[in-house]
């Protein structure tokens, strides 16, 4: 059974799903595309054999579209998820659900009124097989109680429009959600501390930025983010626990000596890196829609990634420690 | 656009590139099955809404189907692969491509007669990112000529159905052709040694075997096929040259630091370790179909692979060093 | 030449160390060792052919010792060093140099007026290969400057009568120093902050406990203090610099397939970690007296380590960011 | 108790054990030294306050001298080594024992006549901390017999002097003996394979060299010897067992991201990868002394190395597999 998919935005990250449902995943189909820039949309529904509407909106009331993917600007978000609701259609939103926590709670309450899940946020990680790996021997318990988590993440470089609350809002709110799911329990603090800059960045940008978490439980949580590292696209996460550690591998590479040193290539690029976890988020996206079930991030992750980036936001513009204030989680969403 | 598929033999090889097919190439959709056993592909034909054929001569035959899969009994292999060369249609055929060198000559005579290239062999390494890195290293030259490779083979355990000659035939055969698409040029001579046997096999089989192989150019191949080690399904290949070595990746897993070891799992299936490069192989060959343009192994490598297994089985009963001898490569298969 | 020793303290360190200078060192001999229990210096000294003395204050005095090693209870360090100074004899002294940071200033006062350094602190990491190997790459500037270090300092167990100040003063200060010499530049503040505490530990214990350092340039520097990790010794350190990291290896060790998993050891105690550092830092110390030119840790380093792990104990009772403050930098020890 | 060392040999292996026995082994002294040239014997003497004597009998024949080391041109080595147990002098003799089996079996006889050991030849890499554990680890039994080894030994390059059969008698000789040491048999046949040459070599030599060795019980040992290899120093070593596989580890070394690499540097030099265990052999051998009872590799060992290496030879001109045919070891050499 396929499963007809509107794409609305269709940048590049859009374009990039619509590829990724077209020749890598199968069951789904996408029927139709919008963007702001109609021409765009008009090309990318071309290649496809899709059709180009003029609105999310059209898309989302299309009879023809089962299924929505939000890959529009981010303000656009939360207007499309909460059609979406309202249209009892599932949507797959790439992050943020929404800009605002106060509309993620808007979302939140519309998927209770309609009774069921139908919201997925495209938090990738956690289809990545490192993450997944870790994942199982936490939850298998050999390792007794997570104490600690040590995380990098690091891109060679980034454009001049980055700006330092990027870090948290766009950049760590990755690890935000990969904490959040390994340790299954939610963050109570941020904290965010700026080390010597960097040379190679743009004057504006405080960079690395090295925050900290703490969660419910007290375990501790440390992330550098340095996104002119230069040398690569470079993901680290190892989690302490009361009898071992456990550490996400680098990917695997050729191992080459020559000229005096052994060597293995460093990715350059996050499409690289979680190119097989983008592909593994939708395969499993579409087999829950058509189970009936989704399993994915929800609309509750979305919130609480929303909450603590802004409490992180806040701890990079105070310097101080910033609690995280959460409302209790509904029913829907698990305990 | 669809490429639809007949697929003839559906056992667990013909049900996995089945599943591969319909759930993880897009592009491509299986509209016919046939089995020896007729209930299994009954079966397994209305898992997949297909239909179920008599023989495979029906499903060649079968005006809905545009290319054919053949994963029946290896000795049933030539006789499909001919037809589908009669009836110009594109066919993959898993290794081997015919049991004898002499049916592997006369199918590629068929496709000679016809004109263009219709048959790919299923060797599906050439597909492993970790080889493709290496090939690529390789033919880029900084690290000069190949002089040397060091492989290994080794799986848990096998069957009781398994006997010596079988570590050629069916196990070796995958190095041998990677060897010749790594180094691109022929491989001249092979020997067998038999080292001290392990306890842990049943009494009639030899193993480990440890294989040697030259090449045209005087590269020298040494081969362990180890089908019992009881650690893991283990590939290992390191190729040796003037400026530097390369060597593959063992897969990349999470990293344990527990109980006074750091460590990290052996997979124990080929089917895990080669899984990514058996998706890759389809996606490929659909989109080779599409191009009109077949690029992976030819009906040439799998004469190339029959005739030195032959020779690596003459070894294993003789244990001498035994010549392989090829016909001229017809210009079908390039220079 | 050789150099003739005498050892105030013949514990467990003192006697590694005695078994250092007779066994592993060339060129030194102990002559005269002292203990508090006189007749465990009696046994010890007849094992060697040295002498046992009464007091600490008789082996600096005896005219035929030239150098003097402090391995006694800490408190009584300060008063042996001094003397030492006063006599005008070489003395190395295991950390800490004194237990205050005004009897290390007392210390410093004395070897100015003396006018030359007599005095070598018993850091021992600055002699380990990864160390040195890191900061030599590091001073040739090839990663620009330093920005964060990323440290764990693992323990399998520690005894009963360890306590949670001890993480900072007796563990956390070998990485004070390695991180001041590494750097080459002084911290100027320290944060310890708990995380959940592990079930593997007395009662009265904060374990682990992660510490922050920040140096005079802005550096961060994050240390993992655990020490009833279960799993091993385990000495993490990663700089990361402008243009790329560096990081310690794990210690080399036999790589074993067997039963589904790839492991190494993981080594269990610091002697074994550290035991070519230890022996490296008595062949350097006795060849720089032969020079006439101490090379290693000074004073200062002594003097630095105990403030700054003063403010680390005062961080950690406080749970607050503690400033360093250091007295001016004599010329006797370097700019 | 110092042991008293006269060195027959005074060109650069001689002097670096010199240098060791005076600055990293405790317990011994360099007494009298001599050699071809005699004002390098003076001058080295005299760096070291021993004294530089006309001949290697007058070195052997000294009564202050305890314990001979022969480092000089290998043909001398027998007169050298009969002398001493003539003198009833422990010996050191650096590989060869010498250049003929039959006169490595004179010193046996001699030995034998003497009734217990003297000599102990320069096998250095039974003293190195990675095969140690790999022997431990074998002998344990936990991965059940070994079947297979494979060995590579490379160095960056050779100087012209160098030919093709020194690869066995110089190079695979140190493997020769690991392997008898590690497996406790015997090797009962070789075989020399020759690869294409690698372009990075002087005319006559053929490099590199591929080595088969099978052992008494059936374990089949391959072994590359690449000279040229470029790259560095490299010594691999996996022995593969009936329930698994131990590998050598690669030296330690930091590890270093940047430039879109990551990598560690590769030894250029055996000294610097066989250091450790140069000092170890010495210690060890000087404390066997103290003991009166060697455990260090025997004229047996000297002599098996000769008797194989000759074969190795003889595979090497022939291409052919040669067998090993050894005498029946002595009782004093154990069973």
């Amino acid at each position: 059974m396929t499963v007809h998919i509107g794409v609305i935005g269709t940048g590049m990250i859009g374009q990039d799903h619509i590829r990724r449902l077209t020749d890598v995943v199968t069951g789904a189909e996408v029927v139709a595309v919008t963007d702001v820039d109609g021409a765009r949309a008009a090309e990318v529904a071309s290649g496809i054999g899709a059709r180009a509407l003029p609105t999310g909106q059209d898309v989302i009331a299309d009879p023809l579209v089962d299924a929505v993917v939000v890959t529009s600007w981010g303000p656009t978000h939360a207007e499309y998820v909460l059609a979406a609701i309202e249209a009892g259609k599932y949507v797959f939103c790439e992050k943020p659900l929404a800009t605002t926590a106060e509309d993620c709670l808007r979302i939140i309450e519309a998927e209770q009124t309609f009774g069921r899940r139908l919201v997925q946020v495209g938090f990738m990680r956690r289809y990545d097989a490192g993450y997944r790996a870790m994942k199982q021997l936490l939850d298998g318990g050999q390792l007794g109680h997570p104490l600690m988590m040590h995380c990098a993440h690091r891109n060679p470089t980034v454009p001049e429009a980055y700006h330092s609350a990027m870090a948290v809002q766009d950049t760590a709110v990755h690890e935000i959600d990969t904490i959040r799911w390994l340790l299954e329990e939610e963050i109570v603090s941020a904290q965010v501390i700026q080390p010597r800059r960097t040379a190679n960045r743009f004057e504006h940008l405080a960079d690395p930025q090295f925050m900290l978490f703490e969660t419910e439980s007290g375990v501790r949580v440390d992330l550098e983010v340095f996104v002119n590292c230069q040398f690569g696209y470079d993901i680290q996460c190892e989690t302490v626990c009361e009898a071992g550690t456990v550490r996400l591998p680098d990917p695997a590479d050729v191992i080459v000596k020559t000229g005096a040193v052994q060597r293995t290539g460093v990715l350059q690029d996050w499409k690289d890196r979680f190119g097989a976890a983008f592909d593994r988020e939708f395969v499993e996206w579409i087999a829950s829609i058509d189970d009936g079930r989704l399993a994915g991030p929800s609309a509750w992750d979305g919130y609480a990634a929303a909450v603590i980036t802004d409490a992180g936001t806040e701890a990079l513009h105070t310097q101080r420690v910033v609690s995280v204030r959460l409302k209790d989680r509904p029913d829907l969403y698990g305990s």
